[in-house]
This record gives C-alpha cells, structure tokens and sequence, in this order.
C-alpha cells in the first residue's frame, strides 16, 4: 500500500526577527516568505520559549520547554550546563523516521557537542559550520573548489563593537560586505544542498531511485546559519538598503531607567557603545540584505519543490529559532531580555488542500509546537513527554478564531537562564496585550503591548496596573505548574507574596 | 610493619560562623573550639568557596572549586544543575582509603542526590536526616526508642519569617526551644555514633578487635547537621544567652542602598520583613545556643579521643562548611551575597607533635585545602585535579607569618551560582583588606574591610578607590585562570573593559 502521508519541507533560520516578514514591518524583501503566507498560513503570535540558539533547538527536537530538556544555555560554550541531550527522551525526528519518513538534515545543528542530526533519524547531508559544531567541512571544500577559500577575501564596510566601530582588533564582529559571488555564500551553498535533497526524495517517490521504499514521504530540514550576526552579505544583497533611509526604530529611545540592571550590563557588553545610528543603520541594512539574501535561497528551494513535482504533497513550514535586536533598545545579539525583538518569531505555514491560503492564525503558539505538529502531520502519535501542542487544528481551522480548539491557551510561555556573562534566571508570560518578566535576581517587568509596543516603559510598580500584574503572576504559575518547572517549588511563593 | 601514620578526625559543623568561636567575636562559649586552638592552630582567614551545602561538601570531597565539579546549587533542590558528583572525579576519602585508611562516616551527607559516603571509601554509620538525602532512620529510631518519636514534641518560642514571626502557618521556621532532652538532640546522637566509631577504631588499634588489619590509622568524619536553622535547642542552650543583652550587629544599619538588587530581593524572600531587633536577638540567643550544644559534643568527642589512649595519635580538625547570617545585613541563612558572614569558616587543628599549640596562621586558606591537606597527613599524593593547597606547610610553620610557603596566595576565590529563587553569577576575590566581588547580571561590588568591616559601602563607583578596584579585578582574573574557570572566556574581556 502507497504510503500517502504528505512530505515535509522545514526551512528554519537562525536570529530572523519576526517583523521582517510582517506585513506592517519594515520594508524588507521576502517574496518567498510572503508567498508561503499567500499561498498558507501566517502565524501572527509565534514566540520562541527561549531566545539562545541551542535551548531553542533542543526544545524544537524534544518539544519541551527547555527546562524540561535541560539543555540551557550554548552547548559549545565552556560553562554548557548540559552540553548534550538525554538520549533518553524522545524527538519528533526519531518518531517520524522510525513511522517510515525518510528524515534528512543540511545546515546549522548546534544542539549538543557531540551528537549530530544522525543521532536523532536524520541522514545528515552537511553544511554545518566550524564554530557551532564542526560536523563536516563540506562547505569549506565548496569554497574552496570554487576558487574562493574560506578565510582567503578581504571583507569591506566591516563594522565591529567598541569604542570604535572601524576598529577590527577588538570587539564583536557585527556586519560587513563580501566581495564574493551569491553562489559561494553559505545560503547559497546550503540551497543547493537543499534541492539536491529534494530531487533525491522526489526521485525516491517516482520510483526512480533504488530505494527499496520508493513511496515513502520524506522530511528535511533546512538550517539556515543566518541572517545570525555578522552580518556579512555580497552584492547586491549589501546595498540593497539604503542606511540614509532608515529610521531609528522607537525602542531605540530605551535609556534602561526602571529596568533590570542586566539589561544596561548587556548594552555595555554585547551592545555598541560607540554605535551612533549611523552605524546602527548600517547594520540593519545588512541585516536586511541577509534576510533578503536568504529569502531568494527560499525562493529556489520552493521552485525544486515544483520543478520535482512535489509541492502538492508538500507541506513547507519556515520559522526562525529565536530573533535579534538588531539597533533596537541599542542591542544587538539576543540575551536576557525578553523583548519581542527576541521572542516572537515569524512562522509560516503551506499545506496544499489542508490550509487555506492566505489565512492569519492569531492564536498563541510556540516554536516548539512544530514537534508536535510534525508528528500530526505524519500521522505519528505525540510522546507523553511533549509540554507542544500540535497546530493541526488551528492550519485546519483556516484563520477562523472560533475554530481555535476549546482550552487552547491565550498566552505564551518563556525563559532564559543567562549566557556568557553568567547564570541569570527569567520566566515570561505574555497575553495578547501584556507582558510580565519575574526576573529571579532583580525586579520583575511589565509592558503594555497596546500602549507601548516598544516596551519601553516597565510598569512593574505603576498603581493602575497592580490587578494586571497579579492576572499576569497567577499565569505564570500557572505555566510553570503546567510545564512542571522546577523552580515552581519557590517562584509561586514568591510571586504570591511580592507587592 | 606498623602503620604509623596518624587518625584523623574531621568535625564539620552547618552553617556554622566565623566569629563563634573567634578570640574576638561574640560571647559564645566554645570551650572545645577553644581547646582546639589553644592545643593547636587556628586558622583565622579561611573561607569556603561557595556558601551552600552542596556545593560546598562537593569541594571539599573533589578539592575543586565548585566549577570545576559542577554541583552549583543544592542536590535536593528539583533545579539542581548536577545532582550526583562525577563518579570520574578523584576525591580524598577514595584515596585515603586506598591507601589503607580505615575511613569512617557518621551524619549529614547532602553530596548528591543518590551516592552515599559509601560511595566514596568510608564506612556509613548513620545520622543523617530525610530533608537532605534519607540514607537512614537510625536517629528517627533512636528518639522512638527514648519514648520522645520525632515530630511528636510541641515546639516553644517558635519563630517563623513573614509577616507575624508568630504565625507557623507561613513564611520560614527560623528558631525555636525544644523541650526534649539534650541526649534527644541530633547532636548528641551524632556524639554517641562519632564515640562509637572512636571506640571501634582505637580497638582495632590496640589490635582488640577482630579486623585484620589492626594497626590502619582511621580517618573519621563527624558531620553535625547544624547550627544551621531552624535554631531548635534545648534548656540549657535555649535560655543560655539572654536576647536582652544582644546588641545588633553593625551589619544590622543595611539599607542595600548602592547594593545589587539581590541583596533586597533576598531580604523580602528569605529575610524576616516581620523581625525587629527583638526577634533577631531571639533568633541569635538560639543560634548561639545551638553552637555551644555542638561544642559540647565536640567536647564529649575530644574525651572520647583521650579515653581510648588515642589522642596523640589523632589530627584533630573542625570547620564548618559555611556561615549563617544570623540577622547580619538583616537576612537569615546563606545565600547570593558574599559577606565574610557566610564565606569565612572557623577552622581549628590540633595536631600533637606537629603543630605548635596556641598558634595562629593568618595565610588565606579554603575550605576544600583541607582534601589535600588529609590526603598530606596520610602521606598519600594529591591528584592534580585538585585545587586545593595541602595546609600541612602551614599546620608545620607554627604560625610563623615568614615560613609561609613561596608563592602562597595573599587572597582567596569564591564563587556562587544562584539559589531557589534563581540562577546568579557571582564570583569573589578576598584580599586581607578587600573584596571584590563579580555580579554577572548586576553591578559589582568593592568593599575596604579595614574602613568598612560590616560591609555596608559598595565602593564599586568610588573614585577613590579605582587603582583598588582594577587591581583586584587583574586578581580575580588571574584566579579563574589558575582554576579553569570556564567563565574565563567571556569575564576576563568584561572586567578589563569595564569602568
């Protein structure tokens, strides 16, 4: 019997903000994003539970909260509090391939040391990178058989963190131009991989290929390493924003008055001190550019879909692991605040026949649910150990709000347990309108989205807002009893007791 | 041939403070501390790495720092980081044993979540508590026995934080009078099973018993599970110190003005919002009770040494593994604020024929120098995974400021990783008149002890003392150099940087 599950094309990105994709956002260039979201489902609510690169990846494969799996903070940082995952619990990959989905991997991992995607039932097809994990040096010997050598090429317009920006031996790389072709670009390189990957399966599922299970449904995945910083684009990817026309966004008026201490450390940290807007500009026009760069690999990617006769059966889901500031609140990078720049990430959906197209799902969801949708997707049962939910009813649902299914929360749930600069713990709800921080070692946050989408104002201790903040604390707990956090056995207390 | 090595025998008391038993401190009698110092050394700058219990006796067992064997928090807690030790990690009970030891254990434990002393080269005879691990019911049994079960006695005078010290219904138990019997007491327990083991052992000594290695030293630990709190004493202890007469500490005019947020953050949760003077002199009058009930154990112990002829023969060593706040800074407990109330450990060693009795060695030591200095008596070589400092030059200088061995450090290191409320990053250097102290998420702190004992001025921004300030940062980076701290990777670059 023809296996006639659909097949799964995942394309995630590493520290793509959410509004580059959104319709009221800025002015970027993503047509294949775009298109996914004419031709499906675009999530306007998606949040990533943690915004650091490894938790995130590890609760998108075990489809926990990244307490619940452990793995806090960066595998490949000396501090790793868990440098790998407990072979023990189980991943959605491991379940789609052992139901009969031929699972394969390209690009960036960056969950655990020394495990690969091949631990977890994927056939890992390269593309990965030195810094992060050094599985292959595929990418290297591309370059390298191209003529351009990793390493070998003067970047131009380079710009670093520091008392001066031009300066390259100090600070933190931010954003620069190479002179190389699009075609020797990591993105590049990692769509071509992509495709490759795509004509095999499809040649799988005509029967043309030697596989003994010609009509099984495949899933890859895609692992961009981007539009994560520096931001190094070619041409014409670099000049395609113009920095003169960039305005500040409002957040860059934050001053840090009445915010949690760390938030000026990580300025002075990771921050720009001696960025002006000028320089904040020209970051953000790169970055732009990577997003774009990265938008037109998309693009290539969807068309061997359609040029292999898959894209019927096909169900494409693109979503990014975590954000980045990048000039907002004069941040770059991610780390322990838990602004939207960081938390809410763009996610779309298309599933022919199943989505409607063009529909906008405003329910609360969680990068995360992907694991559990998966596997609903591929007819597989949800492990016990997943706090996912599956987002089949809600793509069925087609963007209908009364078609959301009964119980399904209204708010999201995140955390952050520090990074390079040290341990730091944070949980986080956030509802339509409201955002709450319990910061353990400091004071707590609280935003008004509506009167102040840029969250500039913390309103933690303001009198009219006393009966919010207890709402927002009471589902805190809530979640964390849900999720069976284990800081729950002294947060609730305190968060009861707090005025 | 004989074994002529000595016995050791290592009373560690819980959260026991500096000042007790200190020449200049409060007027808490310890006359078998006192004993100790005037038979032998007192060190009067040691401290421990890290002042929480695990962390703490995992140095000690490792004679690491706690980063370098990654037990950050407590073992019981459900957030522990790591709850079991590394069973790779070499300790000094393992290698004492080895090396034909007679290793002996009575009391609390709290190392890991499931290993038992057992684990680890010593014979277990009992006393521990269920709070902290539940390895046995011998003292529950040993109350039942007596006609007074546990739990079946009406507290007096109890104390609770929160809003009403009166109330038991909330906040946190901190002292209280017990009408049982002193030989009801956990500590006389431990007394008795500590006496036994002393009589076991100088039996096989005399070659009395039937062990067939008859001439092994032993080496034993008595572990009391206090003074920690709840400060629950009984007469005489509980009305030995009239609150009346207490005066408030200097440390006692905190504002936590200039401090970083945890400090009040601490206050509100583990502090006493509801205590005045008149509750914390309550509470010091039973903590200070509760030390001199335990040294008058360690007095009966130091009998029972003499008794069995094996006194001589015997290093005797007593420290604690932390302090307590005891209403210092107006906080109770341990926690992620490192004043010398809880990072300075008292530590005696008699050690006849060795150590010249009355001395006093003012070189800084750790806590944890004491697995190299056991393994040294032994006569058994230090592991280099250690980062301790065999004391054992010292114990032999006589307190003699010159025969301080070459490269001794004039400072020391500590460190915390955060509590229930959350994970924190702090580390700390100590000179003989500063201390610096590292807050990753928060601002730093500098304090001069000779103008400023108590700690009450964070001079962290004084221009006055900037010289102070970068020199002590260089210190705290060359230590978490020499100990592979892995912050060192991201600390170092802060610190330099920073203003």
């Amino acid at each position: 019997m023809a296996d006639s599950r659909p097949n799964v094309l995942f394309v995630l990105t590493d520290q793509e903000r959410y509004d580059c994709s959104a319709p009221d956002g800025p002015p970027v260039e993503t047509p294949a994003m775009d298109r996914l979201s004419s031709d499906g489902m675009r999530f306007s609510r998606a949040f990533t539970p943690i915004s650091i690169c490894t938790s995130a990846r590890a609760s998108l494969m075990t489809g926990r909260f990244p307490h619940g799996h452990g793995m806090l903070n960066n595998s490949h940082e000396a501090d790793a509090i868990r440098p790998n995952l407990p072979p023990e619990l189980p991943t959605f990959s491991e379940a789609l391939a052992e139901s009969g989905y031929e699972c394969s991997y390209t690009g960036k991992w960056h969950v655990g040391r020394d495990q690969t995607p091949e631990d977890f039932g994927f056939a890992y097809l390269g593309g990965s990178d030195k810094h992060h994990d050094d599985i292959d040096e595929a990418f290297r010997e591309y370059r390298a058989e191209r003529g351009v050598p990793l390493g070998e090429v003067d970047l131009e317009e380079e710009l670093y963190t520091g008392d001066d920006p031009r300066d390259t031996s100090s600070g933190t790389f931010v954003a620069a131009k190479t002179p190389v072709d699009v075609e020797e670009t990591r993105a590049w390189f990692l769509a071509e991989r992509t495709i490759d990957a795509i004509e095999a399966h499809a040649g799988d599922e005509s029967g043309a290929s030697e596989g003994a299970d010609g009509d099984a449904p495949f899933f890859h995945r895609a692992d961009f390493y981007g539009p994560h910083h520096p931001y190094v684009v070619p041409e014409p990817y670099a000049s395609m924003y113009d920095p003169d026309e960039i305005e500040p966004p409002e957040s860059y008026a934050e001053t840090y008055e009445g915010k949690p201490q760390v938030h000026e450390n990580y300025y002075r940290y990771r921050g720009a001190d001696g960025f002006d807007w000028e320089h904040w500009a020209e970051a953000t026009a790169k970055y732009w550019g990577f997003v774009s760069l990265i938008d037109d690999q998309l693009e290539r990617i969807l068309e061997a879909l359609e040029n292999h006769n898959v894209a019927d059966e096909t169900a494409v889901v693109h979503a990014s692991d975590h954000g980045d500031f990048v000039g907002n609140h004069r941040q770059f990078n991610k780390g322990p605040l838990m602004y939207d720049d960081t938390y809410r990430i763009p996610l779309q959906v298309r599933w022919p026949e199943v989505v409607d197209p063009g529909s906008t799902c405003e329910a609360p969801v969680h990068l995360h649910d992907l694991a559990a949708t998966f596997l609903e997707i591929g007819g597989v049962d949800v492990p016990e150990s997943f706090d996912a939910r599956s987002l089949v009813p809600l793509l069925e649902a087609g963007g209908d709000a009364d078609a959301v299914p009964e119980g399904w929360p209204d708010s999201t749930f995140a955390q952050y347990h520090g990074d390079e600069f040290g341990l730091y713990t944070q949980r986080m709800v956030r509802t339509d309108r409201y955002k709450y921080v319990y910061n353990g070692p400091d004071i707590d946050e609280l935003y008004d989205l509506e009167a102040d989408p840029a969250e500039l104002q913390n309103l933690i201790h303001h009198p009219d807002y006393a009966d919010v903040r207890e709402e927002l604390r009471e589902r805190l707990i809530g979640w964390m009893r849900e999720t069976d956090d284990p800081n729950q056995g002294w947060v609730p207390d305190v968060l009861e007791d707090a005025s």
